[in-house]
């Protein structure tokens, strides 16, 4: 399993990770359009790896481009290529505010896997002995850049509960869950079995899900969650099952400045996304798709949040603000 | 668009709806072997169309099988072809039963034209000017080999009704929105658009679906119902939004002997289906791939039952087993 990006000295290499499962190839990006590029088509995706990969852009750009308003406007093209993750446009700040450019980048890069770790560590108490668990797209090392949110808890996990049944959602459009969530989860040597998005529902009644797991992309004030498209009906039927429902998360996900989810904008991708499937049509191609990128999870469905500090509990409009007046991971990790 | 199948005096021509919508292709089948085959791999499929399909191939066989014991156990292959739906084993029952066996078939086929002109006009009360209605897998024509059921009452809804807006579930795995039903649905001039499963609980908040409708394999005598993968799902969503959830069905997919959902069998297809689409590989060769073709929706979460004799209203476990006392169609249509 290659990692999902790393800084050469000049360039950022990142895995494509629409050619896995079937291909490991390793891109180098270095202009802003190489740089952009590889976040809008999602050769590199997952909030907390655009944010790591964003960060390290910014102070390639900056080495590259002494004319500010030029560096500026590459910037922008960087921070604004995914609306929805609000950790691309929070590491792409926070570089942007350091002295040290690439070693700031380089600092985010660092905490993630400490705070991938301090997740991992939170969510144990989660999972039990045998606990059958459902996710949904990929939150894994190559989602994060570190070691994986909801993702890397669950295979942390499986390592000390024995008997760890996983089920992971395809993940239509671009099948993150079959093509990413199923590797990594075969190279950690977790029991693993697909379905498709449909099935989620009959899955939790028939196999006797005992909670789902996924990450998030921005949480809001309240609690409101973007996440992957399918999230919100999976919560929902949660919900109707009795079954817990986690959202794991680094702070970085949290967007403290937007109330709820209402506020948070929702990429909409193209509906050739829908229509083919690795180069092969489904439909006649006038055929016209509604294809948004994410959905809307209310707070009120999420049983937890899984973060660096700990499991947040509702009510959300006291746990998530207090995010504000806690120490930076890199201060005690 | 051609017709899902036809007699031809000596075998029955059929269109494959695994090539649809790229490729018109007929398909004659005459032996046991064809006519099973045809069954199981889906290339005839819905509820009521594998009906009359099998219909036809009982009197297919007797005329071309006299030993008794081989036309015998060459029916029982045609029965069980698929485990499901009720209406195949309804319909190869009332053929054997029959003295003309062929005119029976006939009569079968005719009268599915006729019942599923009684649903769409019972269905129309339930769509307003503008309704916004969300659907799942294919209910059209090539569904019945009538005029379709769920799909059939919206196009005919939209005939009348201007501005009917649709929404397709693809339906993974095999994708019979996607290729299927958006391919009737421009067949007959209606606005529709295609939208990934998981994206539906999204769909009903952000477009505010006024009602999703879809049809149904089996329908146990308390209204639980088994229908394509994910339609539990979607009745889940609908109720937690309040939205009214219609299954369309002929009184010979309600198996009044059934109690209840948890005594319909449901059949479970090769994982070969979700890991790939098209020929084309989503994911590592040893994935592990649970793939139940069907869910059951308990009746609870259903609005309504439109049939040809009407709506049925809760409570079903009074208005299903009055089906059994209504006249046949033929009697009335």
């Amino acid at each position: 399993m290659k990692e999902a990006l790393r800084w050469t000295g000049d360039a950022i290499e990142y895995l494509d990770q629409r050619r896995l499962p079937h291909e490991t190839v390793v891109v180098r990006a270095r202009t802003v359009d190489e740089l952009e590029s590889a976040i809008k088509t999602l050769a590199i995706r997952g909030a907390p790896a655009i944010g790591v990969f964003g960060a390290y852009a910014v102070a390639l750009l900056r080495r590259d481009i002494s004319d500010d308003e030029a560096f500026g406007a590459a910037v922008e093209r960087i921070r604004t290529a995914r609306p929805t993750a609000v950790n691309l446009r929070w590491a792409v700040d926070r570089v942007l505010s350091a002295n040290e450019m690439l070693a700031e980048a380089s600092a985010i890069h660092e905490e993630q896997h400490a705070i991938d770790r301090l997740i991992a560590q939170a969510a144990l108490p989660i999972f039990d002995h045998g606990s059958r668990v459902l996710t949904h797209c990929n939150t894994g090392s190559i989602a994060t850049a570190g070691g994986g949110t909801a993702l890397g808890a669950i295979i942390a996990a499986a390592k000390v509960n024995k008997n760890l049944q996983v089920y992971a959602c395809e993940t239509r459009p671009l099948l993150q869950g079959a093509r990413l969530t199923m590797y990594e989860l075969r190279h950690a040597g977790v029991d693993a079995t697909l379905i498709v998005d449909s099935a989620a529902a009959v899955t939790m009644q028939q196999k006797k899900i005992d909670l789902v797991i996924v990450g998030a992309d921005r949480v809001a004030r309240n609690g409101d969650t973007a996440n992957k498209i399918g999230t919100y009906g999976l919560a929902i039927a949660a919900a109707h099952h009795g079954i817990p429902f986690y959202v794991a998360a680094p702070r970085s996900s949290f967007d403290l400045t937007v109330a709820n989810g209402s506020a948070i904008p929702i990429e909409e991708r193209s509906g050739e996304e829908v229509l083919a499937i690795g180069g092969v049509s489904n439909a006649d191609a006038r055929t016209v798709a509604y294809n948004p990128a994410f959905d809307v999870t209310p707070g009120r469905l999420v049983t937890a949040f899984i973060t660096e500090y700990g499991l947040l509990q509702p009510p959300y409009s006291d746990s998530i603000p207090e995010l504000a007046y806690r120490p930076s991971v890199a201060a005690f990790a």
